[in-house]
């Protein structure tokens, strides 16, 4: 399944150079079998460009994608009802973009996972989805199983 | 809407000492007319039981509150492929349960929340069972349009 | 000089709990009669709001005050190229308030003073004034002169 | 624009060893067209130069660039009512140019832009200067337009 | 000696990614002379492979290795009363799997070793061992006293 | 079982002021019917009586509480080859304890238990025992029934 | 012995809210029989007053006393060749004072001691004048000798 | 000077990886004219040879460097009432070995330098020294106008 304009997740990274998180989003989806978008649009630099993007996306579920002082998920989530994961981007300081993403105040909130884990992300955008699709709720499970039969074999092979 | 065993969102909490936060959630779903359940589980002291109560449990969404090395939201998460939301309570550290609940390995997400914010895990609960229910999403909204409307009687009447 | 329409500094605030620091800010731009008013508005809560009273404003130079996920400094930054002076306030966690608003991105600053320093926010305030208005940097090198007595007093009733 | 003595924007910084973010901003002033002077001068190994420097600055704002225990910043602003940006450079544990730049005490202010952002803290500068100097708000604002198209661009060609 | 099925010691990592951790265990155990065996278990990816391992083992300590947040050495921890050894796994934030370790709750402890130390864990486990026989707490002391040795050594031939 | 000098672990302080946290664990050593006995001895103040303390001692296990630059677990350690526990007592910084006992140098382990947690340390301990005494290891799974059990109640009698 | 003009130590706080710090300080010189001044001067508001105070002091040791971004100790020794001590005061992050005193440039080192540790400072004081003073390196060994009896006194009657 | 037995100043080096920490130790030493030793010695490996290298060092100041849980610097001060500067040396946490070294108890002062400022400790000791003897006091001295040279002559030549 490639990108197209009829899709569940969008995508959002709040610089180009966010992309090597974004890539692990957009390959966990299409290993899912889940339509999305890829977007570049800056809480900062951007404001209006964003709102205009999350005003007309048809997407179900936002994963956004930032660094440094990570404004990005919180601002998709200021303009729309609709859930938001925020993925924080490493750096030099790491903790800034975590705490920025995590303590959302009341009232907006931001579901974070883990630095740099643009793949579970989309993970977790499937788990949305499959709330109400079983289709994909079944995607999330069967590649659950095939890790679980990876570390598996991981544990028959080692040897220190 | 009280809480009955007809369910969309399980809360549990890893200890009865986590009981302020929980009650956060439990009083916004409840004012989103969400049905939920509470539990109190630990994921250290009672393995099993959670096991079992996660694998029964009709829930289409979790919702897991702990404090310390807040291991709960992933054992939660190790259990079922549906979403789940963790909570980081807060205590003399902090960063303890804020980085054990966001730091979760490839593969299995939790979506982590601000720090002791019941309260934003239940709209995020909500938020994702609006991605298949239009009357769920639509009280998000309603509540999203309550809460801005206070921040601008706020504005009109602060002084300074 | 007390507040009204005609001013050169807008306080918002992010939240009325964060009252405590607006009003050390309100405070210290009185003293140095320079007119200022003061808002509510969430970065979060209510974006197009912000952008309403930014964009309207007349005001030459913002003061940001928000604690947790302190979005709102740089989200008036995105909606306006006058100067915005960011104040963290203080909570459970003191780094989150710290670093969302010190690490903004390229092209987009924020000059962050130290938490719950509403009053150094009025004084930075008041030093970009007094860039193009000798009354107002008078008055700041008089406010210095004060404190530097202060100083002095200080260290010679000093006694341990 | 070159640098000469006839500059609005001072750029000091505590050590050679901090160039390379002084060349951002310098090279961000310079695309601005405003006119900059550089020094080294270190507020632990040379007070007297630095208060020489200082005093007998034309700048309307200073930029101090420094890590480790980052004392330049509120070493300049200990002189000058003038205002001061101060810049955190980064190294082996980041925090502490950040927390001795922000943290400063009342009656003192120092704008602390992010870790290693010379350029942000040029772009501050020229915010500063642009409350009373229209030319040079108008510069800040068509960078901020190029910028903002930049994202644009980059949203239109950005495929994962 | 060579790892084999009646063994004392049972290395358990998170994941093959920790295997050089894991080595430094697995050698010093080896030059102790204590029998071991190493298996990979994910605590998140394969809770009850990992149940399933540790409550047919024989071990009677268990050493385990984990990064991120590591909830393997607790959820070790969750299914046995025999003693658990921690050890945190470097990364991108190092405090995550620390604080994921030590900052276990009332009633089920863990042992947490320094950063990356699969080397203390082992003397740890020998130590414990070591309790209850003779031979292995001799052979502790006779490393603790080469390893004085070298330290002596080094002393006698270092020249700056 | 009330102390006495046929002990089996060895509880030491570094000051009287971590009473707090030794009684947690002496109270637990007493519950699982633990001989124990309590010292108070500095690695700062008291290098030599330390050293004498644990050289004299029969103790097993040693059990070391201390606060601030924790040094008494290690400092134990470079003294026996039998096991040491280290609890980090809480203050103003908290990660100043926590890891000068993690972080212990190759060849010395310590193993660390959670914040002000002298019941884990006691448990720990017991375990240590448990590996060659039944009669602990039993005290131990008795003790892990009866809280699992008081979880379940927990979560019976919860309501939210 | 009382303060006067002609003392081995220069106490100076920089603010007279460090004033509890200060006289630990104070009361430990007092009790080693070590002639000392107390002065208030601040880095950043009395930045000619400072250098006035340290270039006419008669002292042979400074101590220092500083919160947030605690540049005093710096700014004493960028004024003379002698010892500088610093005391990073608590606070809401008391990273910042650490980070501020610790992490000097090289060339003009100061040795911090532990947070509010005022005690501390005025001891390594006294070991500094100890240095060529037999007298004074007696009075410290002598308190050494109480401290060590009062630990081994806790020790004998402790009871758990 | 070459290192010899006649001493003013010993170094201790917790491991021979502290080498290049302690090497800008000696040269700094070296170029002050002040005779040192060197030393290799753990607090936790050899804690008696420790205890027999200070109790018969004829130095009148030590330098303890060492890194992770750094227990050297407090181990030497536990042992001799002469001053003791610590050197944290830097790894994979940092926060580790600043805290172990900063935080000491009351009683027993250590003086931290920053991360892996041998340089710097070098200096402080000379300070120490110089306390009692001009020649050294001056050789301090002279070094601080060298380096306020270069700084000015660095100014003179900088261009961005």
């Amino acid at each position: 399944m490639s990108p197209n304009e009829n899709f569940d997740v969008h995508i959002i990274m709040g610089s180009l150079s966010d992309e090597a998180v974004g890539k692990k989003a957009a390959d966990k989806l299409q290993s899912l079998d889940i339509p999305y978008k890829v977007s570049v649009a800056s809480a900062h630099r951007t404001p209006d460009f964003l709102e205009d993007i999350v005003s007309h996306s048809p997407a179900k579920v936002f994963i956004a994608i930032a660094g440094l002082a990570a404004a990005l998920p919180g601002a998709i989530a200021s303009h729309t009802g609709r859930p938001v994961i925020g993925v924080p981007v490493s750096g030099k300081v790491n903790m800034d973009s975590i705490l920025s993403i995590v303590q959302m105040p009341p009232g907006i909130p931001v579901g974070c996972v883990g630095l740099d884990r643009g793949d579970n992300a989309a993970i977790l955008a499937a788990q949305m989805l499959g709330v109400a699709d079983p289709k994909v709720a079944e995607a999330v499970n069967e590649m659950r199983v095939k890790m679980a039969s990876k570390v598996r074999a991981d544990c028959s092979s080692v040897e220190l």
